[in-house]
């Protein structure tokens, strides 16, 4: 299994043309795309979603691209994490996130790589480095043979603000917003019990672009009346916000990285 | 097979993931996407395009989830139909049309089935609940042992509103408009005979929203000029408007559910 | 393999019940979508892109749809081609792009092929023709067995806008705009040594809509610093014009079609 993950968008033809580079050089291999949705460069939505993901994902060769500087100095890498997983990518932070939870084993610089294609453009190395490494990877080489070793300690890292937790407030940031407007706060399952919140309380939620409003905290959309805020423990167990049938987002003036401070009533 | 239809997007990772799960319960299940452009929360639009693409996907597993209750009341069904379908999805009306035409052998409640992940959000149950089942059931493993057993008379159904067809006049509404502005309404191929229309023959359209406008009612787009208006009978075998290479919708100021009057000249 | 490039877009079911009709009647195929991104109704768009995909999509069955004329008198065709790959789709240049580079060594007419669907409406003939045709042609029957033959000769031919090069300045036209907003030209590698560009180079952009603009020519995108202009060899190995993380085509006003002068400074 390659699993592909990528801001390329399906308007165009940069998925198929990786897809068939990668049924070229590994037949057998199903490919299950993850998204090509990933806002254009956004290198921290395409991690966050990388490492959310994975846990439903089969054990594979997990591809990505979101590679703004292609073409330039970053490097391009296969790691091999301790969960038996292969990511391949550029070493920009966006395999940074899934790579630190399970810890790299192995790591290799695949920008020369012997299976790359024979011509390598200068601004299309998802179709001329990465798909065919990740294909090669797939098709049972040995990550050794795909690059130049380097020591994993040296990989890009991706920083995320850290949220403020103390009890009955939060002050958290807007790390990832939906198509449906639910905006993902960088606040895990772990910060909960330290914010002592109760089912079906009422909070404050104050953007610092409009004005206060209540949400409940509550498991479910529907737990609301049309149009409510809800805050929420969000299916990747993040504290998040919504509008039941709504857009939250829209509805808070919030935008990626805005801070969102939360205060129980 | 696996079919899978829903109102997620591409933009984010939730049918990826959806898929994810389904390899790593059935590797050898392939799976189609039927659409995953339902417009959010339209459960109409899901049933009907659900409904009607079923006659031209291989009998197997159809999962389908549109579903603002999610994490709510409503139930969670798999359903065995009599032409050796299986369907999968929220009870909420989504899978009424399809179930309704081929008739429902047996039905059972999956809310609690053995076979959902071990741990169930109360805001993704494409993931956690309906694509597990649809796995294991595309696995081989009996309807029976998915869920508890309901009475399928107990389905929720779904209601379109009704057309009225006379010699010559047609009172109809809009159940679906596509991409390209294409609209179907609410008449049928056997509606047909009754309205006694020739191939070639103008006949007027008034919409509420706008003047009356002719069209002529033909077989395809290319019978008439650029932007002309075509009345139609379309590829499901429902009349239709279209406007050559233009956007008929647009074009009469017509939504999904606005009445449609056509009178022949 | 079946490849498949369209227009018909995601948001409805048209690609999904095209897959589920080839997946039907040839269970064994693998269908890679190269794009359904294709502006609508633009055989152009089409063409260029399965020509460029070609060399990167495994040997197969190539089915591409853009099909303003449906129904109505345009051919319906497979061809084979010398390089052992096989086209399905209209005939109305789509094809010819992709048939002229590799020849076309035998043509069938699939308009009343035995291997269409039962009922074939007026409107959707990549369901009821071209998918079933392109998934017979994958499972193995022959092209001779899909239609009736005629003159490769006789197919639509695209004339594509010539470029004037000389010594220093090109007069170009875009030919594809992609989501990116970069802007490729009818301008190909054979043309580049005419034209004598150093690496490095700054060149002036003439669009008819706004002043001249000061691009370099060089590699790859992050070669300038942010929203500078680019003059590039694309991974197609055209020449194409580009902004740093910004929209070339946006910032330069050109549309598809549009003229593009180009001189050396």
């Amino acid at each position: 299994v390659i699993t592909f993950l990528s801001d390329y968008g399906l308007e165009d033809d940069f998925v198929g043309v990786c897809h068939g580079v990668m049924a070229m050089l590994c037949p057998r291999a199903r490919v299950i795309h993850v998204t090509h949705g990933i806002a254009r460069h956004d290198i921290r939505a395409g991690a966050l979603i990388l490492e959310a993901a994975l846990p439903y994902l089969p054990v594979g060769v997990h591809l990505a691209v979101v590679d703004p500087g292609v073409g330039a100095e970053r490097r391009a890498v296969a790691l091999a994490l301790a969960d038996g997983r292969l990511l391949v990518g550029p070493d920009n932070g966006l395999l940074w996130l899934a790579a630190e939870r399970a810890g790299v084993r192995e790591a290799v610089d695949i920008a020369h790589s012997q299976f790359r294609l024979e011509r390598v453009s200068s601004t299309f190395h998802g179709r001329d480095v990465f798909a065919p490494v990740a294909a090669r990877l797939a098709d049972g080489v040995a990550l050794a043979d795909a690059g130049e070793p380097f020591d994993p300690d040296r990989l890009v890292r991706l920083e995320l603000p850290r949220p403020t937790v103390r009890r009955g407030e939060v002050v958290a940031h807007a790390v990832h917003i939906d198509r449906f407007g639910n905006v993902q706060l960088n606040v895990t399952h772990e910060h909960l019990p330290q914010l002592q919140l109760e089912h079906g309380q009422s909070v404050t939620l104050h953007a610092q672009a409009g004005k206060p409003q209540v949400a409940r905290y509550v498991h479910t959309f529907a737990d609301v009346a049309k149009d409510q805020l809800i805050l929420y423990e969000d299916s990747y167990e993040r504290l998040a916000v919504a509008a039941n049938r709504g857009n939250a987002a829209a509805q808070l003036g919030l935008s990626v990285d805005d801070e969102l401070r939360i205060t129980a009533q």
